[in-house]
């Protein structure tokens, strides 16, 4: 089994553009802080993996495993890689750094997840996202594709489970003024400031513009700038780092167990392949059940919370009945009965998530998992659950729905 | 250990842009031969690891691994991850797709190397290849920078050992001319029908342009587009795939031990670094004999040849004493004694390598070990070596020697 020994997030408010900063000192500060965090000296780091989207349009900078090694000299030498998969990027690299531990190679491994977006006005950045799609055929000359893709998927919804227009819209509100709510207790969260209730994500105004059909700014996922770093851990070293630090092992949070699909890239294939089908989105689903299986559990029953890819409100809809909270069609009744909310049956995105935590692309998916971290071991601060199955998911997706990685953490 | 069921090159010489062709063309011709090749369905594929070093700056395209899936409607909901460390990205795809077979996870993995440069002129794609370097100090506003920083590279070899600088110009072009009539005996070859021969790389004139002080044309690996398929397994599943199909286990070339390290990633650092060690690239150094001992081999005398990352003759060079067939310093005793030659002591890129063959940057890695497969398979036709050891060397770099990975491919 692979432990969590601890990571660390940067602030997500935070414009590193506007502080003058290349991509490097993210990384760096995240690196830098989460070796502090757990009490690890660089030359204790086997192997570095980095997940990143895509810091050469961003940044116009590759090769981002190396750059991790100008974070400590004694990286000097050590493998390095770097994995991307769209917005399931930091999933992927957390993939590829537990395999290298599973197949021992490797005992210790730092994953940094990274994404500088402020680089650019909100259209450029846009079509850069773009290319999480098939650019030629989904995005190219589009203004905010992904807007429009994922306002596409809440339509679906609405069509196939006959839910009134009206009422999605409210769904939508409530869903994105949660996020937002949730965001307020996280001192790393992108909007902790903002003021964004369920009235005003309802309506349409200047500080709320639509953006495609379905989608206003509140249903959004945030520009974000920021790193996270976290050290995964072979059982035999964690065995051994627990024993130095005067703690049992079973205190240690892990990579219970993982989940990784692919659907077709293009929306229109997606929607097609799954008419008929249970599920909107059949191979997300099918992610989150596998990693279910191999963590030995039935159902979110099992969970004390999920930190779900809240890219759009749509998403967070849809993320419903993927976990399993309801059969597909009936995504409403959590809504209607709080079961998402921190005292609720499964608390949706105790950190703020996507929405209101933030969404630095590449590093998403280490966030989630650190948060994870963080919620099953007690350190979660102001947005802590009070439960006792002591595992969270989290879902990590790539596209519009494309890639979908998901683990469940926790302690064992 | 991981045994390689075997692949598909497309033709290097071809340019996919001007045929009209997006990037997952190239990606889909490769896999489906692939699969024909080793007489697989698409449905026996578990993973997908897809090596690309920048999609998003040739092709406008991310997400690569997810583009995999477009090449069989069989591949929906397989797990896909794309890999990156520049022009080692192949090399990281590879290590990616193994590590998983190693850890169990699955049986089979189908690894994609792939580049499509052609999109777009030199200059634009000389600046794009700068963001394998540390783009902002070492490239931006710099025309060709890996030709200026690999001329570095060489001209530190003439300080460093006292080599008279006609010397090395002597050298050099002796190694542009052996991988020019290398590559003519592949069908494959970028290069196949070109004319350079040791006087003509000598010479610089308007067909031989200097490009940096110490870079002509014919010190260049090739732009190129192009894609490399192949199937990696576990010992299991080979197992049994060599009883389907009347062949023992034995005869099936394997990733016998592989290497991993990173330098720092400015070429100054690296030099400052390495200033008073043996070796002048001393990481690059290090991956190959973690390679040779993973392997269980002492050194280059039990291989039957290497294919290395020759992006410039002075890297070729430079690898001389880096798989240990000379000492630092003494690599010129190679090249006077015809070591280097196809039927010397130790043949380098008997594909060509990257001048000869062409060097589609995210798909070399995966080109080199399928290389080593048909050479230590005897499937290499007219540019097979025939030797004994049953061993070839792999050493794919990214950057300026920043990432390199090293694998022994063979039989055992």
């Amino acid at each position: 089994m692979v432990r969590i020994l601890g990571g660390y997030q940067t602030d997500f408010a935070r414009n590193w553009t506007r502080e003058g900063k290349h991509i490097v000192a993210p990384m760096k500060e995240a690196i830098t802080s989460c070796l502090e965090s757990v009490r690890m000296d660089a030359s204790e780091v086997d192997t570095i993996h980095v997940g990143n989207f895509a810091a050469e349009l961003y940044a116009m900078q590759g090769h981002l495993g190396a750059m991790a090694v100008e974070a400590d000299v004694k990286f000097r030498g050590k493998p390095t890689a770097r994995h991307e998969a769209a917005c399931a990027s930091g999933g992927i690299a957390l993939l590829a750094a537990s395999a290298e531990l599973e197949a021992k190679r490797y005992k210790t491994a730092l994953v940094v997840g990274v994404e500088q977006m402020k680089t650019v006005n909100a259209e450029q950045g846009g079509d850069y996202l773009g290319t999480a799609s098939w650019y030629e055929l989904e995005a190219k000359g589009k203004d905010f594709p992904f807007p429009r893709l994922f306002g596409q998927l809440g339509n679906e919804y609405v069509r196939r489970f006959d839910i009134p227009a009206e009422d999605y819209m409210d769904y939508q509100a409530y869903l994105a003024a949660l996020m937002f709510r949730n965001a307020r207790n996280n001192p790393r969260a992108q909007t902790r400031e903002w003021a964004m209730d369920r009235q005003h994500a309802r309506a349409e105004d200047k500080f709320n513009m639509r953006i495609s059909p379905e989608i206003k700014l509140s249903d959004c996922s945030q520009v974000t700038d920021g790193a996270v770093a976290l050290v995964l851990a072979s059982e035999e070293y964690a065995a051994e780092y627990a024993r130095k630090h005067g703690i049992t092992l079973s205190e240690i949070p892990a990579l219970l167990g993982w989940g990784h699909t692919t659907a077709p890239i293009q929306l229109t294939d997606k929607l097609a392949e799954s008419r008929g089908h249970k599920y909107v989105l059949p191979h997300g689903r099918t992610a989150v059940t596998q990693a279910y299986a191999r963590a030995g559990i039935s159902g979110p029953e099992q969970l004390d919370a999920y930190e779900y890819h809240d890219c759009f409100t749509t998403t967070a809809y849809a993320s419903i009945d993927l976990v399993g909270l309801t059969e597909p069609g009936e995504n409403q009744r959590a809504i209607e009965q709080g079961w998402l909310e921190m005292d609720g049956k499964l608390p949706l995105n105790p950190s703020g998530g996507l929405i209101g935590c933030g969404h630095p692309v590449g590093a998403t998916g280490v966030r989630q998992v650190l948060d994870g971290y963080k919620l099953t071991s007690g350190q979660a601060g102001d947005y802590q659950v009070h439960r006792k199955n002591n595992r969270v998911l989290t879902v990590n997706i790539g596209g519009s729905g494309t890639t979908t990685v998901a683990f469940v953490v926790g302690k064992r």
